[in-house]
């Protein structure tokens, strides 16, 4: 089987990522990754995926993910990790949202989380995807399952936010879920 | 000459624009604003100025504004008094700007001072109009003069910040002067 780099060096990304790509064998990053100063989650993606190749040699995939708020302007977006002004405070990131929403009303609080996934091989070819999941902000966070805005997020269609789905269930909607089922075809068909 | 309110219990305001608004007695207002739950500047600043009406009979004005920077899709825009989550924390709210673009380089951090001025009449007429200053963001604060995102604020075509202005010089090609100065004839010509 074909070893990728997936360019990241989050090992529960890794195994989750694992179980989509199951035609490779995922491999983590060993180098600390570059900043990421793309104006998009794609320009970002690939600028990773292509990082990755440069620093395995291997074909890498690499995603960018985040929260898009309608009554944001679609932020915090690639600024979603570090939205309260330093990177991974997911508290306080959550915590800042609720209080930027806090007169926003409800019929104004939809929302999505947007993944792109990207592959990039070393002979130069590279694409990128978009997965997204479309729902609505609460009031108050929900839940403990998954991690930064899922608490808040209630998907279109269900009654329970991310926070409160299992990990399984939360993977068969997930923006990146999607945007990596959508990828996976793609980089197979890229190394036959 | 025509008593008009200014929909701000901000006196500091009052005096600034009565210099714009020459030909009208302004007034400040004696009760207490209701939160800004609009979608736009223009909505704020329209309700604003009813709300003016309702309260006091009188001609009303109003303003709405902002910071738009463009790194982020136009926030923090009407949400620029509360960006760090809770009302008028100038400081925080500046501090928290410099975090997200801590990473945004220099060619992409345009940004516009936007301001929306609305009169509204107790006949019910209302008009909006409005007033930019585009310039760009720096890293580090610069000068103690005006509030808000004044210290970081290089407007184009100069070389120092807002904050470096003399108040004339700020007012001069303020976006809030730029909007007053041009609702000034509007609201003459319906009081005529």
């Amino acid at each position: 089987m074909t070893r990728v780099l997936l360019a990241t060096k989050n090992l529960g990304k890794v195994a989750e990522l694992q179980r989509i790509l199951s035609e490779f064998v995922l491999e983590g990053a060993s180098y600390e990754p570059g900043p990421e100063t793309g104006a998009s989650f794609a320009e970002n993606a690939l600028a990773k995926a292509r990082e990755g190749v440069a620093a395995s040699g291997l074909p890498s995939v690499a995603d960018d993910s985040g929260l898009t708020v309608d009554a944001l302007n679609g932020m915090p977006g690639i600024l979603s990790a570090r939205w309260a002004g330093r990177h991974g405070d997911d508290a306080a990131n959550l915590s800042l949202v609720l209080g930027q929403l806090a007169d926003v009303p409800s019929a104004r609080r939809g929302a999505a989380f947007v993944c792109a996934a990207a592959y990039a091989l070393p002979d130069g070819r590279s694409e990128v995807v978009h997965g997204e999941l479309r729902g609505s902000l609460l009031y108050e966070p929900r839940g403990t399952n998954g991690f930064g805005y899922d608490p808040i997020f209630v998907p279109d269609g269900l009654s329970v936010t991310s926070a409160e789905l299992s990990p399984e269930d939360k993977d068969a909607i997930s923006h990146r879920g999607q945007a990596f089922r959508a990828l996976a075809p793609l980089l197979t068909a890229a190394l036959a």
